[in-house]
């Protein structure tokens, strides 16, 4: 029996996904990149996530994914991957897969594919997949990402959730880009765990009793990340958020996924790395060029390979 | 092996889904249904459709549902069920499987996770589903829905999907509400069959040449959608054309899949059909009063249900 996990803190990299030439997720690929992760900044890592092409994969490729890394050797209790799917038999097999595996927890999208949809129906659909996994290990981080979702997880939800499952919805990965929101959730609800989804917005979120970021960037700029947490508890973290920020702020005009790929693809000279699964498409020349320019003009650099990878 | 099947013509109720009271879809009382429809003015099904609240099951309780109702007896060549997915691996298995049933044909969403994708993202993913099918008895109504999907399908996208999968990609259920791009795309590409995604546009549509509708109202109204398209064969049908705009308006402003199968609860006296998954929710008592009364000042009727029904 699996120790209930503590709650989550620090840099987690919302992990890309390494393809090979058949569109399928390259296993040990994948792994190596955690490893790398962890080893230079990461606290653990959101597997799985908008940035992982998650909801490109079905429930069994996901299933494998989780199971290839942790064999690899990648620590479950480093893990938070994303569970949350349309359909709640969806969420509550992965989820419960994820329990089993010895998860630090999950990070749960609402339903996605009804739009306007009610409170009481997030709640329902929140309330089934808990009640259907039925395990007192279950740590839900929210994953609040209108802009990608179209179905926001307001204060209000978030308050009913945490009356009735205050041992099991633990947090969020607040993707608004709303600093308030980040800021308002992290006061309202004590011992509620906040996650910034943007790099520019961790220090300000570690300001106002946050719990860290979980972000796409932090695939390539973790270093930076953690230089942000550490000297945030050191006491002056300016200097090291304006070095994320700008490297932050030098890929976010791209479509991530396939620029933090093209980035990795380019770090590692594996070319594989650029490989995105369909709707989502590589960069073009033009826009690995400017990627490029702007990277430069930022001064931003990668931590060095293991020489073995 | 199934012959090729037609185009698909006339009128389609996106089928309702029923569900038991452990949210689990019934299957007597789905082709209980789906026979009522057909034996009432419906050409065929298109099952597991947004008013079906597809996405809010799995890939195989979508499988169970299409292979249940065939085992009770409703015509596969009756059958376009929806297959699109977020994820290219679950939009294979539910074609290939509905292909394989001798379904007339599939319903197929883009990808609908990843907001803002390109054509040629959307292109690679058609692509990618209809070389993995492999089959040249697939035959795509590709499903137009923004405000849902949030992924629009334009007519630049269809005429490359058209010039690649002639055979194919034969038609579009169009859900935009915007009658100028039924007939566009009804005029623009000779042979491809169009449906209004609303019962208001079905006559207009049909002017322009094009096939029919698949429309949600069609579940409760199917008698009246029947008699448009004969009146319009017969060379008028301008005051069945009403009857059926009558009672759409009266069902559209609640949402659809609650407010239908409040309906049904209310024609066959069993309150389970009241049922919905969440994160959608059944109507509130307010909502059924103010239902029940634009019914009334709308006129409409339902076909009697069967004496064994």
């Amino acid at each position: 029996m699996t120790e209930i996990p503590p709650l989550a803190r620090g840099v987690f990299a919302a992990a890309l996904t390494p393809l090979d030439g058949n569109l399928d997720p390259d296993h040990g690929a994948l792994a190596r990149h955690c490893r790398w992760l962890l080893d230079n900044g990461c606290d653990g890592l959101a597997v799985l996530g908008t940035t992982g092409e998650a909801n490109s994969f079905g429930v069994k490729e996901r299933m494998r994914m989780l199971d290839a890394i942790i064999d690899d050797g990648i620590p479950a209790a480093t893990l938070l991957p994303g569970t949350g799917c349309s359909a709640i038999p969806d969420t509550v097999s992965l989820s419960r897969h994820a329990v089993e595996a010895g998860c630090a927890g999950v990070v749960m999208l609402p339903p996605f594919y009804y739009k306007g949809v009610s409170d009481d129906g997030l709640f329902a659909a929140y309330s089934e997949v808990i009640q259907r996994v039925g395990d007192g290990r279950l740590r839900i981080y929210l994953y609040h990402f209108p802009k990608m979702s179209q179905t926001p997880l307001g204060l209000g939800l978030i308050e009913r959730l945490r009356k009735d499952y205050p041992d099991t919805v633990v947090g969020m990965k607040d993707s608004s880009g709303d600093l308030d929101n980040m800021v308002a959730a992290a006061r309202e609800f004590p011992g509620f765990a906040v996650f910034a989804g943007s790099d520019s917005l961790l220090l300000p979120v570690l300001e106002a009793g946050g719990a860290g970021c979980i972000t796409a960037c932090a695939n390539v700029a973790c270093h930076l990340a953690r230089r942000v947490v550490d000297d945030h508890a050191g006491g002056g973290a300016t200097e090291s958020h304006a070095a994320l920020d700008a490297m932050r702020k030098a890929i976010e005009v791209f479509p991530l996924s396939a620029a933090l790929k093209e980035i990795m693809a380019d770090h590692t000279g594996n070319a594989a790395w650029r490989t995105v699964r369909p709707p989502l498409t590589p960069l073009s020349p033009d826009q690995v060029a400017d990627l490029t320019a702007r990277l430069d003009a930022a001064g931003a650099t990668l931590p060095p390979l293991p020489v073995a990878a």
